[in-house]
């Protein structure tokens, strides 16, 4: 059952044409939980001067993520969407470094997963980027006892 | 000094090596306000089922359409970068289509920009994704008295 | 019709204990857009020093505005509860102003309504906070077409 | 040091009349963290049908948890000010309890405090709702190395 939910999160990511794009990769999945990586390209980059990744690039991996781990979650039956997301910029991800997302599906109603996400370069005590966000799902079991 | 601040959000998006990657251009400058393009591409394609361009990408180009507004205020000065930023995705966009992000830098105080955005694909009617977010800014005028 | 919208956004309102303890009243209501009023009261306070409303009052207003929108929108029926809300808050409102909110539901698709409100004080031109959030909603009339 | 953090944070929400006339007092505070607790109230129901408390309460609970967060940081010196926030509202409160917020203020930088917030009610293994916000900050001892 984890194995398919795992499978399934690989192939959520693996079928979609901008995460190949960008290198955007499984680095770990389980129950409700998806890590991705993102490696430093020069195409990514949001500041000349610096280097620095560029925040967009930072929100795709998050929201890639997030979207991988609603599929994840024992609950959740085929596909999902983002209906909003919310991202706090905490620093900038130092250049050449990769870049790693991990997404938690903490929550499912009929209707709606509420999925948080940490994204951090190469030093992992501080986030470089916090995402919050609402996804469309379709439970697995229906539920009928809950709004 | 509108020309000015016109070239000057130009500059900050034509200088970012992510938005020419992505196929990113000005297509309308004002004060305070940027509309920015991007180019339906196979490589920006989130679902392979449909065609249609991935979440993140439209939310590059509202992110940076939002701080080249930024950019385009007449009170900032020097750089800016996202604070925090939440989107809402109201419908998927057109496959084929341009997308197009109106950004209007709406209040802006000692050191904080308050941005919103709308993204469009040839359906001006109805937006595709609406953005919401604070900006960095350093003012071109520091005001002693607002807080 | 739009008679029946318009009572139901007020009495949903008016069966809000926690609206009637802050003295929340419908100033105005139409077609997927309702406006709410908050009275001047020391009790809400956020700020003895200046005798400037709290922010969370303003927000409370909002939020009753933006469920009281959805409740008013023709294809809404039955209840609302608030999934998510971001709230912007550009200037204090004015000490010993009402404060009203206006709110509208710009969108709806099966499960989720997406709305944004605005906050002023008697300064119509400068909004004091704007919010925008998504609401359950059930549908009048269930779309087979749209996701 | 710490003590007189912990006196900041309680003296700020103690001074806010709203926070007086909901019943919001200080249940714990350490360095950057504050626990507050918001008593059940008839005059706090947001739906009659059933007494639950209404979103807003819960969400004047969390902002002031966060402000109070933004106090009882070390590197924080004076007021500060919500400049904006997103929650996501989880489930209803239970009918009855005491509802607790605990927020913690998790990065600042020179201009901009980031903090995090969690309601609950007497079940503390499932919130109630999740906050995630930015507040003015003034450090106490500046630093000329970070944006």
């Amino acid at each position: 059952m984890l194995m398919d939910l795992s499978n399934r999160s690989k192939e959520f990511v693996a079928a979609i044409p901008h995460c190949a794009a960008l290198g955007i990769h499984v680095v770990d999945t389980a129950n409700a939980a998806v890590t991705l990586g993102l490696p430093y390209d020069v195409r990514l980059v949001g500041d000349p001067a610096t280097g620095v990744i560029a925040g967009g690039a930072v929100s795709v991996l998050m929201d890639t993520a997030a979207g991988a781990a609603v599929m994840a979650h024992p609950d959740a039956h085929g596909l999902t969407a983002t209906i909003d997301l919310r991202i706090d910029y905490m620093r900038s991800a130092t250049p050449g470094q990769r870049i790693i997302a991990r997404a938690e599906c903490h929550h499912v109603t009929t209707h709606v997963a509420f999925v948080r996400a940490f994204a951090y370069d190469e030093d992992e005590t501080r986030p470089v980027a916090i995402a919050n966000g609402t996804f469309t799902v379709i439970r697995a079991q229906p539920s009928g006892t809950e709004a």
